[in-house]
Formats: structure tokens, C-alpha cells, sequence
């Protein structure tokens, strides 16, 4: 029989299918660095606490790190042990006997596994942010050499003003600083230490938690053992965190799937981040962005399982709560496939600016249209109105709408003719939408500095 | 370089972040006796339609046999290759040289692995139903050996009525033959054979699709090749109906964690389906409903991903519906791990009748108490009011009810104290409910032998 | 105080928070008509068991009749009652006396709630399915009129093959009759009476549930109280059919969308149809088919709160199940405000032949050139690489497929001179693909038939 | 026709079941105060601007005065209007003639309705927080009233430790400190103002948007117009910390369903704060947090519903962004309709101290006989299996752990029969347990009043 970390009191071993559903090895062995670091700073509370010797200490340090260098080469996930904590003790016995056994004096699969996934959590929200920060730069990059492109600017898929492809990829730009904002505050509360609590209501050692606190690098210590071994907040909000980053992407992606279409055409992507059909010898299809669009509702499932498996449990550790590794390694490497690859079509992608210009369509003009009425007196919403007007007009004659017939023009408000062949290039609409947060020039520019700081 | 389908107008291979990210090898290789059972039959329908001779045609099928016994020994999540379509046209290009390259003539990807998930699919629906249909028999036999034995039924998680165990055991089976039916009406729909419209439209062979159809045993082919290139239904259905079993596992399993309680007691768990704690000695603990129970959220995880994914696709294959298979085969996975061992623990826990007896409160009768007042002409509400007094009698003077002063009872309503004398035991209080469903031995015996029936 | 069902055993009645979270009648006030219908049944089933004389019954009857003639005209969500059957109880009260105090002899809100509830989805799914039929025969009639349309069909939004424009109507038509079909399982399970099990065990009154059963029209009686009392599967069946239906109505509107676009513009929205801005005087949106598109995730909210709220509960009655009708209602009022908008939408939007035929490219004809030359024994897979170098050749040369220089084709292949000469018209290439469920003229009038009697 | 913001290029009004499914008015004119507010700042940046006159700006300033005087007494769910900025432009109309045409002048409903919710999501926010607040002091008093109240710890709903009760009241009112946290990053994260960008691009009027942002109290300027005119993550994430504060919600109410069971009988609900049964006189029930435990589920519904209508959008304002408000809505009022009711059952809610102490199993000692062991030298790991093998002995003996026979104590390890003499009582047992953090007296009086202050 394998090792265990219990069983006295119990006649027979685990069943085999019940052993199939509760070994956790097979998803936990990724915790292994973090659990031998958190083992590395118990032992030094238990000498510390009286518990160990310094002679034992020194055994066990010394036996830790002999299984830190054999762990890397075993098939971690095939073997029979039943979790990471198992498997890092049974390999200390190997190493150095009987003291072994010593190693989990006073605490807990309860504090340590919390203890060991929060460190995971840390290491891969900082994987993860410097991940959005390269997609973050990579989007103002496109920005800043097209920042001289105009294109339409869509609400509801409808062309609906002019403004500057840099507007656009900035625009994707922003809700990634908002990420790393959360990422940050996820950050924040993540570190927060549960070892030394044991299962539950303390340990019968007395170690020194702030001791520990200090070793493992959190900024605080859990104020309650029953709400720190069965608190899961962290991963919900690392889930939540992934979650709304990935549906970011996908609002990215999603717009480009459209912009590489025929029909839109106002980017190209390198062949290299483009795949082709097994069938159609012409398609080069936009496969990164419609996975990364799919991947916004592959995190959203974590992040349900995971509020699904917390909701009514009572405080403290129930097993249900070992599901929450695997929804949320499953979501950080969802996030951390899907950064690099967009990332990477982003980069490479080629803006189309003569596309983007056949696109410009004369009825962009309208807004402009009706401002000019405004700038002579007619209140907003009649100005409104007399566009619509100049619009329907325009279409019923089938002619764009500064070439809409001057007396039919006129007929709608006097001042309508030469307000037409006032309205300058599109550029200069753009330009007309100066405020701050607008797309005009300075604006753009101002942000892609501002971007650039948040990034850096 | 690595064998691929398409590339013949890319400059470049795909880039490796890309690649990563496409890849479904990792998740797709689990089609790969789908995959091949469908090239057989493709080999057959383009020797029909003239494509291949019947000399090309017998090449072909012995290279797919080779394929098919060199399969199993290779490590297939490593390999480079795309997907599993990739893979066996590169192995099969090993086996059988240039010829390899007619057989996806006038097929693409999008039919063809449609075709194999479905298949995939019907085999993986038909063996949770075995499961199921285990599960169901173990409750069945739970009932059958517990026939007799009474206890509390609960609402709110409040004494109620007196129930026979067997009751309980039943009212925990009949979701499951519901879930045989949704199991059965989800295979019917699956059952729609893809195969032969290509990419989108149609194919540019003139294959036989009955032929197909008739070959790889499906019911009927599907009609429209745009819709079913990118219509997943049957994955959403069969993931609804997994979480639908996975959620009526977990009422199961939540209340049997409650009845293993010290406080409950009714049952025991056998210690090959029990487990202990690391660090508290004295622990037996009911891991396997736990981790049954928090499989619902898991299982629901898995169809919010799916159905996210689906949502604003257009009609035809986008690459989005590659998520399809790793959300469909975690649930498979989840469930049929879920299953035994529930199973396993049900067939081998024991009721403990001195603990169902010891909460067989005297409350308990305060229904009968109703119901006989209403035998004697008091309007039903009437009966309950009074009823309700008596009960708090009983409360303020700290005895059960069939005990209080037979004065103050009589206060609340003269027939009461000959009625209270008349409760007679609980078990006759569980025969006055006899009607059809209810508790009553007739009742749970025809429930017992019809659910044999429907588990057959 | 207000009439109230219970309370006897209570010193006090509920405080008013309790009571705002508790009292359902602001939501299950719908249910009035069954409840009634439900109340009639038991009226005659408690007859029949010499509960009630047959004057009480006449009594009874009458008094069920005058409050359903009162209570159209009361403000259902405003007064103050617990919930529908506290305040038909009431009413009925105030029309025939204290006989009223006998209409719940025997059962208990438990199954009588879970019985009006399956009357109420049953017309629901009635009702739905009446809508589902008509946006099915407007795409019908959509197919039919434009049988003779041709424009790129996509797949992963790039241009594909060409197709009929009927053949992209009846691809979104067909998930509809699978809809249709899934509503008819609901419907079927769904028809189960809980009536007669009382709280959970059965009721004290010997009624005839076989009585019941056909006064009510159910097909079959529900087996076990406990189970049926706590069973809410076909409120999450009705609510998963529903999420999946407006998952297909979100890719078809999410595809018009696309269409609608100026980009596209292969379809033109009528004007009552499509919305305004109120800044942009030009717009015209494609508001319906956003919402349409929106929808989708507010119905599979209501699924995910159905399945989280049932996971981990006991068997029978636990109040959670109360949040059972918010999301049920909430997702049929959702879907009968989708369906009819759609179809309105769908039945007076105009296919612009024009931008379909410029929108047809001649790269749309690569899988013919790939399959000319197979039909010159070219093996598909190096066909398909030749074509894609042909591909490569044209847009390096900046010309269409069919213009490339005779020289730089004949290198490539040659045949491919003479192949591109024969390539046709696109409607030619569209019969190309004449399989069973292709976009042939032959497979689409096939379809549309076959739509037209399966929405019969 | 009623009043609209659009239809100029329109040539018919929109259809009554497009109308329907678009008009917001019955949920959104829950907005009309937030967009007065906004209104009126609006004018003041009009009139900087130079486009209204001081009269035009009085004029209209006096009229959204009259409005919000008017607003409260009107129908507003069944009025015509398409949305609440319409109503409020009619009403402005009506009020002042037409100078209001002269209101909406350089802004649209994107910025418009941005800017409203970000500022009721803030006002709502903090409602929600002053809640939690009450809650938390709730469950601190509880705490301090019972701090010497001891009973079983539970981990897998199994005894584990004795505990102090205040131990898991405190343990319950941490997670509510989080929830604090991340509603207050939330709001920070809301404080950013969305107007002045009008539909997407910047207003054709330069309006200065640092005037706004002080009039209305935002702390930043939303640098992006396409970005925050189709930004929702605010919304996002006030559902998810919702979402999570429900789950605790859920996990205390869950818990104290056990608790308030027959079996358990810890806690007694007040009267006033517990429910009856329509047909079992004697039930008493604690809906309160039943309804409190699903909650979490409709809340989690919610949250799925926003995601699954983000995802894959583009930047900038699609109609599906309408949703966001229903779902919002409900989360918020769903939660402050559970705290409150949730408050006030845990104030009134009474221990039962006889009950805890009857659940007192001598077992629970198991760690403090381990623990003893470790003290005399022997490794932990042995001293679990020690401790195990008395356990087992125990029970097979039909004893109490310290009453096993000593000659049997002593064949297990020679210091048991000592060790056994000593354990004390479960308070001293408690207090073993002394670390920060633990259940000691020290540590929850320390607990105690962090949490007193973390609320104040």
C-alpha cells in the first residue's frame, strides 16, 4: 500500500473508484514548489516553536531539497500518492526516515493547501499581468503608426462617424489597464497567510505565524482558522479577474474577425498567425481571434463552476472545495495561451488604409451637419431632425449626401447648401470632436503617453 | 516540417504561439477510432461515386487498419501534429504512400469532425446510462433492505412525517430514470449523420450519404450542410443532461453528508468508501458526497462554457466550436468518475436504525392530530390552528406532544385528548398516508418493483 | 393581521424584512388560473372521499368561481397575502365562510405548488412553441422568395463557397424544428401530477390521484412525494430548451447583424424594424436582432441561477426551490418578446441581389479548381496545395483567380489553363455541390418543403 | 406618435413587438434622478460653452426642476416613452416649450446612459455596503454574547475540535470585511465619467469635461470615448462582488439550516423570524436562509447573464449593452432584500447552549492526544496513527476515547493510559489551541475587536 497521511483508525483502504475521484495528484502536483517552500518555513517555526531540533531542522531542510531536485523528473501526475502533501512526505521518508514524520507536526492539509495555492496564485496573476501589458503595448504600437488613419467608427455595426484607427486599438487598450487593476487588488487580497491554523481552530503548537508570514512573503496573517481554510475568495476573484480580461479580448477579437472579413477588409494578417482550410485551398482564416473569443466563455465556466461549488457550504473546510484548482489552473493557462497568440497576431497584423478609406461613407458626415445647424440657432434636437430629413432625401435620389440637390436642400432648412460644401475632408470632422477622451489628434496621442505610462 | 492540411497560398508556417493555441491534438486525439471508422466509410462512398478504384480503395483501407493498430502505442497529446484529422492522413501517408492523398477528396474538416464527435458522443451517452442505471439499482437495493426501517422525511431540513427509509432511498432513484429519458431523447437527436456536405455547401463529389448514413449507423442525415457544420446542439444537450444527473447526484450526496453526520447518524459509511484527515485522527469523512456534490457546479461550469461559446456565432463553422470537445469530454469524464463511486459508497453504507428511531419525535403526529380533528368535521384550517396551539402547549410545558395535560389539550379542542390516544406507533402514522406515491408499504414496494422495471 | 396559512404554533407573526424576502405573491401571482383549476380538481377528489358533503362542494365550487371572476380585476403584485394559494384561500374566505377552511384538507402548498407550476409551463411551452413555428415559416418564406439569390457563404466570417441565399434561411430554420422537438420531450416530462402526495409522504385523505390525474389532464401520476414535492427538473428542462432556442436566435441575429451592415448590406432592415439615434441622424440600427442576440445570455442567466439553486439540496420541499418560477417566468417572457420581434423583423427585411452578386469573388471558386483536378486524378490533398499556390499567384499578381497569366497556371499545373476557362458562373458552381443537404436548387426546394410541414 | 429622439430618416414608427422588445422605460426610468442630475450638469457645460444663453440655461434648469417634481407621481413603467432620456426630453418639452430641443445638444444616450448607471451603481453600492456593515455587527454581537459558548468545529460536516461559538459567528463576519473591500474598489473603479465622448467619437461641442466631472462628483475622465461608451466592466464587477457577498451569505445560511435542524438544535429562531407549514402544524422553518442560500444562485444568474452579453462584442455602444440594467437591478435588489432579513434573524436568533454542549464527543479530544504524544518525542505522523488505533478501539469497544481500557491504551503506546488522564475539559482543549487565529479566548476577543473596527 501507498503512503498516507492517515488511516489508523480505519479497517480497509480507499476502493478504487472512490480512490479514482479523490486523489487530487493529478491536478495539486503543480503546487509542489510552493508546498516544499511552505514545508521549508514550518520547519523553521517548529524549531523555532521547540518542536525539532536544530539537528532534526537541518535533516529535514536538507531532505526537502533533495526532493525539490527529484520532483522535476518524476511522471507527477501518474503516480499513486494521493496529493501533492502525500507525495512531498513519502518522499521525505525516503529521504531521511523516520523524522520525517515530524514535518507535519501542528498543521494541516487545511492551512497548507491554502497556504501553497495562494503562493500559486500570486506567481501566476504576475504571469498574467505581464502578459496584458505586452498585448497592452502591442496595441498601442499599432496605434501609434496608424495614428494618421481614419476609418468609420461603429455603434451597433453601423457606420457612425469618422475617427482614427489609433482610437480604435487604444480603445481595446484601456480595459487591459483596468485589468491589472484588478489584478492588483486580487493581489492584495491573495496575500494573506492561512498556515498555522491547522484544520481549523489553531494549532496545539504554539508556533509564530508572524515568523512564517515574514519566510513566505504575505502581506498579512488570516485573522480566523475556520474561515481561512475554507475561503476561496482569492481564487473567485483570480477567476472573476480572468474572466472579465478574456471577455476584453474577445470584444478585441471579435472586432477584428469582422475587420479581417472580405467584406471590411481593413486588416490583413501575417500569414504566419493565419491558418487555411483542409478544404478551401484560398482561405486564410482569423482562427487566433475566434478562439480568443471562445475562450471568454471557457473562463466564465470556471468562474461558474467555482461560485457553484462554494455557494452554501458551511465555514471551514468541506472537500467540495477541492475543485477549485482545477477551474482555476484551467483558466490561467486558458489566459496565458490566449495573451501571447493575439498578442502576436496584433503585432504582425497589417492595417489597410485604403480600405479603410473606401469605407468612408459621406453620411459620416451628418453629425457635422447637424452641429453646423446648431452653430446657427436650430436647437439640437430639430437639427436632428432636418438631417434625418437630408438623409432620407439623399437616399431616395440614390446620391451621397453632400450632393444632395441644393433646392431639395434648401427646402429642408435654408442653411442646409452651405453648410454642404463646408464640411471639409473627414479628417477635419474627426478633428471637430476635439474634446478630451475624443478621437482627434491630440487627444489620441495624449492617450497612447498616458497608455504607455500604465503599461510600462 | 510537420504534415498539414492547408498552407499551399501561406508564406509561412504558423507562428508558435499560434500554434498553441490552435492545436487540438492535446484534446481532439480521444476521436481518433471516430475518426478512422469514418474514413472507412468515406473510402467506401468515393469508390462508389468513382473517385478511387476499388485497387486504390483496398490500398487505402488496409493503410487505415495500420493506422488503426499503430494508434494506440503512440503518445498522442505530444505529437505536433494539428489535430487528429492531420494525424492519420500523415500516418496514413506513411502507410500508403502518394494514394493517401485522395482520401478527403470532397470532405472537410468541419463534416468530418462533426461526424466524429457525434459518434463519440452516442458511445459516451450510452455508457453513463450503464452507469446510471447502476446507480439506480444500488438505491433500489437500499430500499429493498431498508423496507422497514422509519425515520423522519424532512422539509426545510425540519422534522416533518415520518418516513419509510425505503421512501427516501426511492425519492432519490426516480431522477435517475429521468435522466435515462433525457439520455435516450439526446442520443435520438445526436444520432444525425453530418458526413458529405463538406465545408458548407455541399460536396464537389457526388456521394452517397445514404450509403454513409447506413455504414456509420446513424438514424438520419442531417439536411442542411451550413447548419450542421456548425450546429453543436447535441453537445449542449448532452452537457445539459449531465449536469442535470450531476445536479440530482449532488441532492443525493448532500443529504447523505448529513445523514454521516455525528448529529444524524442514520448511516454509516463503510471505510473502504471513507476517508481520514491528515491531522485529525478521529475523522471519518464523506469525501466521496462531497466531492459528488461539488461535481454539479463542475458539470455546470462545463455547459455555461458551451453555450457561451455558441451564442452570435453565425450559421457554418467558425473555429470557436473547437472549444466544444474539451468542455464535452471533462463533463464525460467528470460524470463517469462521479457515478461509481457514489455507487460504491451507497452499496456498501449502512443504515443505523436505533439512530432513525431515536428521531422519531412525537411531534411528528401533529398532522395525524390535524387530520383526525378533520375526520370529527373540523374545517381543515381550523384543524391546523388548533393543532398549532397544541404544539405550543407542548413547547412551553417542555413535553411531547401526545404528553400534554390532557386539560389544557381539551381547552384547545375537546376531541383532543381521545385522538392523542390513538396515535398508535409511527409506523401505523406512515400507513394513514397510503396513497399512491406516498410512504406507505404498498406504495414503496410498487415503486421499488417499477424502478426495477425502468433499470432493467 | 392578514389571512395566513399557518401560524398557531407562532407567538408572533413574521417581521417585515422576513416577510418582503419571504412573500411570493408579487411573483407567483400567475399562477392564479391553475391554481384555481387545480382547487376545482381537489374539490371533487375530496368529495369523492367523503371529505366533503356535496352541498360543501357545490359551496366550494361556487365560491372558486366568484373569486376567479374577482381576481383579474385585483392588483395582484400589491396586496398583502404570502403568496397565490394564501390569497385564493382568503378570497374564498370572504365568499362562502368557514366551509373555505376545508379546500386544503389533505394537501399541502408543496405539491400543490409544484402542480400549478406544471400546468403554467405547459401552456408556457405551448405558447412558445406557437412562436417558434412562425419565425420558422418566415425564414421559409425568406428561403423561397430568394431561391435563386447567390452570395459567399462563410465560415470563420471569410468567404467560402458560393450559396443560395435560401440555403443560409433554412440553415437557421432547422435548429428551430430540433427546438421544437426538445420543447416536445419537455412537454412530455413535464406532464406528471405531483397532486395528492401532500407535504412530502403522501396524503392522510384517501384521494383518487387516478381522478386528479384526468380532471387535470396530465399523462401520468407523479411515483414518489418526496421526489416530486423537491423535483424542479422540468423547470430546468423548459428553462435549458429555452436558452438553447435563443442561442439559435442569437446566430441568426447575430448574423443579420453582420449583413445589415454597410460592409455587407446584403440585407436591407424595413424601417419599422430598425431604430434611430439620437445624435446620429443617419443611423438606422439593428436594434431587434442586438437584443435578439443579448438575450441569449439572460436566458442561460436564468439557467445557471435554476441549477445552482437546485444543486446539493435534499429531497423534497426546501424553500430555495421558491426561486424556481422567478427564473422561469422571466425566461418565457423573455423568449415570447424575442420570437415575434425577430420574425417581424425577418419577415419585412429585403435581400439586396446587387451586394450579394458584387460580394461574389472569384477566389469563391478554389474548391472547383482543386476538384477539376481531381477529376483529372490530381489526389485531393495535392490538388487542394496546387490550387493554394494558384491562390498565392493571383494575389501577388493583384488579379482574380480566373485571370491569372496562362503561363504562371500551366507552371503550376497543366491543366489549370483549361480548368479556369470551364469554371462557368457561380450559380454553376453552386450545382457543383449537389450533394443531399447541399446548396443545390434541388436540396434547398427539398428543404424548404420539408421545413414547411415539420412547422406544419 | 409619442416624443422620440429619432426618426427623421424614418419613414414609419417602429413595430409594436420591435417597440416592446426595445423599449427600456420599464426598467430603466429607475434612472430618472441620476439622469436629472446628469442633465443638469450637462446645461451648465452647454452654457460655458457658449451654446446656451444664460436665460436659455434658466429656462431649462427651472424645467428639469419641474420635471423631477412631476417624475414621482407618473406611471413611469407605463408610459410610452422609449427610455427614460426621451421621457425626460418630452416632460422637458412640455414644461418649457422648445429650448428643450436645445438639452441633448453635443451628447447622446451612449455617454448619457453610461454616465446615469455609473452614478446609481454608486449610490447603490454604498447602500449595499451600509448593509453588509449591519450584518457583519450582527454577527460580531452574536459573537460576543456567546464567547464562551463551546461546541464541536466541524470540517467536512464532521466533529473535528471543539470551538468557541464566537469562533464561528467571527468566521463568518471576515468574509463580509472582504466583501467591503472589493465593493470599495469597485467603486473606485466606477468613479470615471463616461460624458462629454457623445456617441463614440467626442462631442462636436467642446464642452469641457473637467467642469462635469467636479458638478458630478466622478473621480476621473474616461479617456476613450469608443471604450467607455461600451464599457460595462463597472457593471461587472459590482455583479460579481455581489455575486461572491451572496455566496458568503449563502455559506452562513446554509450552515445555520444544519444548525437550526432537530438534529443539531444550536440555534433557535425567533418566532418572528421563522415560517410554519400550510399542512404540518408543528413546523417551524427557517426560510430566511433558505431563500438566503439560493439567492446566491440568482445573483451568480446575474452575473452569467452580463458576461454572456460582453462577450465578443466590439468596442463601443451595440444594443445589447441594454441588458446590463435589468440584470444589475435585480442583483442589487435581490441582495439588499437578503441582508436585512438575514440581519435580523442572526440578532434574534438564540444559542442553546445544552445542545452545543451535548454534541461535546469526547473524540474531539483525538488532536490533544496526538498532540500529547508528539510532546513525549514520538513524530507526529505515528502519533496519528497511534491516536487512529485508539480511535478504532473505541468505537469497536462501544466507549469514549479517554474511557478505553487502559491496559488496551497502554498496548498501543505506553503514555496513552497518562495522556487520557490529563485532556481536561473541551474549554481547555480550546485554549490548547492559542495561536493567532485559533479558537482561543484571546485570539476571538482579539477577532472580536478588529472586526468591530473593520466595520465601524
Amino acid at each position: 500500500m501507498t503512503h498516507q497521511l492517515w488511516g489508523g483508525r480505519f479497517a480497509t483502504p480507499p476502493a478504487e473508484a472512490l480512490d479514482k475521484l479523490n486523489r487530487s495528484l493529478p491536478v495539486d502536483h503543480r503546487l509542489w514548489q510552493e508546498d516544499l517552500r511552505v514545508a521549508g518555513a514550518w520547519v523553521k517555526a517548529l524549531t523555532q516553536a521547540g518542536v525539532l531540533s536544530s539537528s532534526e531542522a537541518e535533516q529535514l531542510q536538507g531532505g526537502l531539497a533533495k526532493v525539490a531536485s527529484r520532483l522535476p523528473a518524476l511522471p507527477l501526475s501518474d503516480l499513486p500518492d494521493e496529493d501533492i502533501h502525500t507525495l512531498v512526505e513519502r518522499l521525505l521518508y525516503e529521504e531521511v526516515g523516520a523524522v520525517a514524520g515530524k514535518l507535519n507536526t501542528g498543521r494541516s492539509r487545511n492551512d497548507q493547501v491554502a497556504t501553497d495555492l495562494r503562493l500559486w496564485t500570486m506567481g501566476a496573476l504576475h504571469a498574467v499581468d505581464a502578459e496584458v501589458v505586452a498585448l497592452g503595448k502591442a496595441l498601442v504600437a499599432q496605434a501609434e503608426t496608424g495614428l494618421d488613419l481614419i476609418l468609420p467608427g461603429y455603434t451597433h455595426m453601423q457606420r457612425a462617424q469618422p475617427v482614427r484607427w489609433a482610437y480604435i486599438m487604444t480603445a481595446h487598450a484601456w480595459p487591459l489597464t483596468r485589468d491589472r487593476d484588478r489584478l492588483r487588488d486580487a493581489l492584495r487580497r491573495t496575500s494573506e497567510m492561512p498556515l498555522g491554523v491547522a484544520a481549523l481552530a489553531g494549532s496545539g503548537i504554539a508556533v509564530d505565524r508572524e515568523l512564517l508570514r515574514k519566510e513566505l512573503g504575505f502581506e498579512r496573517i488570516a485573522p480566523n482558522g475556520l474561515d481561512t481554510t475554507g475561503d476561496r475568495d482569492f481564487v473567485a476573484e483570480a477567476l472573476f479577474a480572468l474572466a472579465l480580461m478574456a471577455t476584453h479580448v474577445s470584444r478585441l477579437a471579435g472586432e477584428l474577425v469582422v475587420y479581417t472579413s472580405s467584406e471590411y477588409g481593413f486588416v490583413k494578417l501575417d500569414d504566419a498567425w493565419a491558418t487555411g482550410s483542409s478544404l478551401l485551398p484560398q482561405k486564410k482564416n482569423p482562427d487566433v481571434f475566434e478562439l480568443a473569443r471562445a475562450k471568454a466563455a471557457v473562463v466564465l465556466g470556471d468562474l461558474v463552476t467555482l461560485m457553484g461549488t462554494l455557494k452554501g457550504l458551511p465555514a471551514g473546510y468541506s472537500k467540495d472545495l477541492q475543485e477549485d484548482k482545477a477551474a482555476l489552473f484551467h483558466a490561467v493557462d486558458t489566459i496565458l495561451l490566449v495573451l501571447p497568440a493575439v498578442r502576436g497576431a496584433i503585432e504582425t497584423m497589417k492595417p489597410v488604409p485604403q480600405r479603410m478609406a473606401a469605407a468612408l461613407d459621406p453620411a459620416l458626415f451628418a453629425t457635422d451637419i447637424a452641429d453646423a445647424l446648431v452653430a446657427q440657432g436650430v436647437p439640437f434636437r430639430e437639427a436632428h431632425g432636418l438631417t434625418g430629413k437630408l438623409v432620407r432625401a439623399a437616399e431616395q435620389a440614390g446620391v451621397a449626401i453632400p450632393d444632395v440637390n441644393e433646392a431639395v436642400a434648401r427646402g429642408i432648412h435654408e442653411a442646409l447648401p452651405g453648410i454642404l460644401q463646408a464640411l471639409g475632408t473627414f479628417a477635419d470632422s474627426v478633428e471637430r470632436r476635439g474634446t478630451v477622451g475624443g478621437s482627434g489628434k491630440a487627444s489620441v496621442m495624449a492617450q497612447s503617453a498616458e497608455l504607455r505610462t500604465l503599461l510600462g
